[in-house]
């Protein structure tokens, strides 16, 4: 039997990702409680039920907690133990607990890959006095090395690349309590992205392998079907054999994202899993049949997945907050097949992910033109 | 120049189409303000800009008025001179009081028609005593008639078929303040629709013609496109012409819809005109690329109308609140390719709207089978 109207479904988190949320949540007939930060989160604009505090407060927790009989979450670096801890009744989090507690620190994911023979680049994790470390780190990737944090990195935050002062990166991360590692810098002919849903039924379905530019680690372009834009068909049989895999060794339920590296050698790489939604998931709201959002609470309830299929080309551009200040901005003059999800920020901050347009075409001859239809959109928009 | 971000847009009305209009207003980075009748109504789940009240108070219709720079209308039976007077800056209302005023009364939207030379069914307005008018009605229309009041008449109410107590229904029309009007019985084949779009730059674009089914007047299936399931295509270019007409004639700004009759002879007949998003076009939420709600804000606002070509084939049956009493509903179950959209109602009252499903597919030959699964779908909800 499907959940009752009016289930009530928690997200933790108030930003863009909890936004789409609720308003696949509310269509499915269900009633989403939001735990947000602030009173101007961008999930507030579409939830009546809605909590405003600091997931890190066991009482805020609680008093959510109480409200909900299953919760979802907007990112994975939530307070695992103490969720565990403040949960007093039958609420059920999906993915479970253990499953976000190995995926946020990213050397037990790593270890977990490896342990599961998915290729990903090697890692030295920080042992010691810092500037001895580097020494190893040089040492054992003569071919340059990124240091990261094991935590809360996201957004190229979290992430050093060569001219940085390396032990203070190091230092700061020790400091906000997280662990560091270095891999040896990937040489990478593409960054590419999957999409997969798994349900609490066992259904297990993919959206097309995709590619994401994302200069300094902040994710711009997301472009698909990967396969339609001169990736080979191999490699995303090999995504979607990854995706399988890391669903059943992280125990993943519902919609997450597996990042990859395309190495020179022809070789795939799994960089980064998330256990959500996902930005690189985006373009299914319009190009797909069913979108990541809608499949994470169907993946989550154990309603049938939706069909995952797409049109024959799409892409997806992240509007970021642009150095120029201006006195008001307009909206994005989006074109007749362009479509536009603003997420309702309060500050417009430079860098900051405000919004995106997702275009498609039915021809993938009309592809370059697509492109370049929404980077003038972009362009005008920030010139208007 | 688009309008600025977080630009207020009021919405007259807290209904499911004024739900679906915030969804979409929300996604284009407006802030839509809904004037609703209670706390419960559908539009609040996703709206924190609310005022609860009555439209036909002066008090509450100004205050609304002062929140917002355009409004946009759930429905065309609101007070149009009340509305007018209670403006007191420059707020616009999309489209004009003047069109809702000639739309709102069927009397003088046939008029209208018959003058601009649409084909429409005749009529006979009531005057003097209703059983001489009665007499006069059935000497004009031998072949029978259907009585219809001028105003507040929708999902069949207002309507009286020939078994009613006919004496009756023309009191409580003219106690309510309606005319009453009668027109012959329409030999009709089939009922269609097309859902049409005029931006205030006068850019103009219409969806296909759709077939709907609605037994005692009340919405139960749309399917589409017409053309694809055994309607002549001279019949869809006939009605996109009348489509144009209509909105010229009307002056009608925003997506509207437009019911027919397909009569037996060929003929095609306008029934209806509904200055608003319609439920003939909820199936352009998951089969066309731009939603008829997305394009009610771009005509409105004057960006470009997006793109409204649609699946090869697509249905959308209403969910009416059902006779059987339970103690707890559950979601409809729905499948892989279908689409939930529901209303969030408070009450599932019989025979109200209470969602609806949408489903397409990209063979036609797959039509039936689709029509099979929606059906189903239904009916294990019901049992379940």
């Amino acid at each position: 039997m499907t959940p009752p109207l009016n289930f009530k479904v928690g997200i933790l988190g108030g930003g863009q990702l909890a936004s789409m949320l609720c308003e696949s949540a509310i269509r499915l007939g269900l009633r989403p409680v939001v735990l947000a930060k602030g009173p101007l989160d961008p999930a507030l604009r579409l939830s009546r039920d809605t909590m405003i505090g600091d997931y890190n407060d066991p009482q805020v927790l609680s008093r959510f907690l109480r409200e909900v009989s299953l919760v979802a979450f907007e990112n994975e670096f939530v307070p695992s133990e103490l969720l565990s801890a403040s949960k007093n009744r039958d609420v059920k989090f999906v993915p479970g607990l253990q499953t976000l507690a190995k995926l946020q620190d990213k050397t037990s994911q790593k270890r977990a890959l490896i342990q599961a023979q998915i290729p990903t680049a090697p890692m030295l994790v920080h042992t010691g006095d810092v500037r001895a470390w580097l020494d190893e780190v040089n040492a054992k990737f003569p071919q340059g090395a990124v240091l990261k944090w094991a935590r809360t990195g996201y957004d190229g935050k979290g992430v050093s690349l060569e001219n940085d002062d390396r032990v203070a990166f190091c230092e700061t991360a020790l400091q906000r309590g997280s662990v560091v590692f270095a891999e040896p810098k990937v040489p990478f002919k593409r960054e590419l992205a999957m999409v997969a849903c798994r349900s609490t039924t066992g259904a297990f379905a993919t959206y097309p392998l995709v590619i994401i530019e994302q200069p300094k680690g902040i994710c711009r372009w997301v472009k698909g079907p990967a396969t339609a834009l001169g990736v080979d068909a191999a490699l995303e049989t090999k995504a979607t054999e990854f995706a399988r895999r890391i669903a059943e060794t992280f125990e993943l339920y519902g919609t997450f994202a597996i990042e990859l590296f395309e190495l020179q050698t022809g070789e795939l790489w799994v960089n980064e899993i998330s256990p959500r939604v996902h930005n690189s998931g985006h373009f299914t709201q319009d190009a797909a049949v069913t979108s990541q959002f809608e499949n994470h609470w169907r993946a989550l309830l154990g309603l049938p997945l939706g069909d995952v299929s797409t049109q024959a080309a799409f892409a997806m551009l992240n509007l970021l907050g642009p150095d120029e200040t201006k006195k008001e901005w307009h909206l994005p003059p989006i074109t007749a097949r362009l479509h536009l999800h603003w997420y309702g920020k309060a500050d417009l901050l430079p860098g900051r992910k405000l919004g995106h347009i997702n275009g498609h075409v039915r021809d993938v001859a009309e592809f370059s033109a697509l492109i370049a239809e929404i980077e003038a959109c972009e362009k005008n928009w920030i010139q208007q």
